[in-house]
């Protein structure tokens, strides 16, 4: 039988997704794991499987599956291990191998994982806005800022699987943000969701300005994308300066791989109108002369609802 | 006839070198062309092509030259042009089809050119440290700053041929020094032997501090060097500052490529002594945790007259 369906799984701290996907990039049918049940990975992993198992006999594709791609957080393309993952108990304190358990509670159908990241790299390069691009850089700005490299049509993994941190590239260098990461100064600690809602934090300390930011009781980045479609001064300002910071760092970035484009894709990026110009600007500024006004900053269109098990189930393709 | 032998040119502002190369990375022979002869590059091409033919013939190789690698600022993999390369008058005002006018005027052997630091890292990949590594970053340490980056085994040129501009990256910020491509803040305008030189003029404007420096007139990062070794300790502390701006920026290239090591060469990386400890302490200070103690920084040991040779001809094995 032809194997022309492949699975993708997205790991979250939370829940999992999972969902059949065919050449095309149609999902043809998901579900959801809830993946906060237990510290055991075996558990974890056991329940992944028996969810992969029902979805693939309820779809009818027995059989027909090419393979599994994972896109999980700290997972390993060369390993294909997850490891030290903070968000995940069953992760967070030492090295699961994941692939090679799946695979096997799979009854052998083979795994590919990498970071999600990555994973979202592969996925636009396959079915989204990045196909037919040899040259990428794929930057997720969601609770965190991820990013996978793409050169000469490959992600780049590194000496040890783990390329591609560019949100733990530095953007202040003296008396920073802390970050996640344990370091000061990441872009990570300025242009995440988790960033912008501390900027806004910030900025309302310090002056008196009014803001419709004022009002709001835990404010999120989606508060603050809220009050700049009102117009909000204060919030369209914390998106400039958001934009500003990547823009330069892209710049950056640009320099290091030389892309075609600079691809944006997570839950912030939504919020691209307030974005794109102060981006543009601030990259095309610094940027050396060879690549002023030559790089594209492209946002995903793939639905983010797909997005996730798209990009985990490209990999897939690969094997 | 068996082609076992290749030519490196090297090609500078100055003058350019060529050698004849064999597979082990021996030279054979090598010649001088004053390359300043002429701003027409015809005349260049010709004076070099005619060197080319007199250095084989002498040597007695004639039929047994695989290819031609040429090392160049701004020399470009893709189009085998010269383009825009402030240093090199015949080349300064637009593009020159370097590669393919060489070739021909060589009688036909092929011809593969890229800029300095792609060149030094090929080099290394051949015949230097970097033997048998896959994943690393070649730094150059000259008059400016280069970088040639390898991943997985070859050299990154990214969508346009340019990627790898790594001294052109930014570590100041804000009023940082204006930088020879024309923008402020660059890398190169802290860490090469201009930098080196300007940190320590600027140093002994800013305090009475005694210094052996004080005695020169027009420092160089050589005199820097040279008080160094006599234990000065204001240009201990000038080595120091430089290798601390390098490490931190390492970090950062790091969280991009994932690399084993950090190759470096140049005339400035001949202060290795007064260099490496700050180098390391900042890289790993400023590294995210899964790469802390794991990347190593090591200095070619390519003899340095033959090393820009040997860096182009490695191009040329490839061909």
């Amino acid at each position: 039988m032809e194997k022309d369906f492949v699975v993708g799984i997205d790991i979250g701290g939370q829940s999992s997704k999972l969902g059949i996907v065919d050449a095309r990039g149609e999902v043809l049918a998901q579900s959801v794991v809830m993946a906060n049940s237990s510290a055991d990975a075996n558990v974890i992993i056991k329940e992944l499987a028996d969810a992969v198992i029902k979805l693939v006999a309820q779809s009818g594709k027995h059989g027909q599956i090419r393979g599994i791609g994972v896109g999980a957080p700290n997972g390993n393309y060369y390993t294909g291990s997850i490891a030290f993952a903070p968000n995940l108990p069953w992760a967070a304190h030492g090295e699961v191998k994941f692939a090679e358990k799946l695979s096997e509670a799979c009854g052998g159908i083979p795994v590919s994982l990498t970071n999600d990241a990555n994973a979202a790299a592969v996925g636009e390069m396959t079915y989204g806005v990045a196909k037919g691009m040899k040259h990428f850089i794929m930057i997720t700005l969601g609770t965190g800022v991820g990013s996978g490299i793409v050169i000469d049509g490959k992600v780049v993994y590194g000496h040890d699987g783990f390329a591609g941190e560019l949100g733990h590239t530095t953007v202040v260098q003296h008396n920073g943000r802390t970050c996640g990461c344990g370091r000061t100064g990441c872009l990570e600690a300025y242009c995440s969701a988790i960033g912008v809602a501390k900027t806004a934090r910030e900025w309302l300390e310090m002056s008196n300005e009014p803001s419709l930011l004022r009002e709001v009781e835990n404010i999120t980045s989606k508060d603050v994308y809220e009050a700049a479609k009102e117009g909000d001064a204060l919030a369209l300002r914390i998106f400039e300066y958001t934009g500003s910071i990547l823009g330069r760092k892209f710049a950056d970035f640009i320099a290091f791989s030389a892309p075609e484009a600079i691809v944006l894709f997570g839950g912030l990026a939504r919020a691209k109108d307030f974005l794109y110009e102060p981006m543009m600007k601030a990259m095309n500024d610094n940027v050396l002369n060879i690549w002023k006004d030559k790089v594209k900053i492209v946002f995903s269109q793939l639905k983010e609802s797909d997005a996730a098990i798209l990009g985990a189930s490209a990999l897939a393709w690969e094997l």
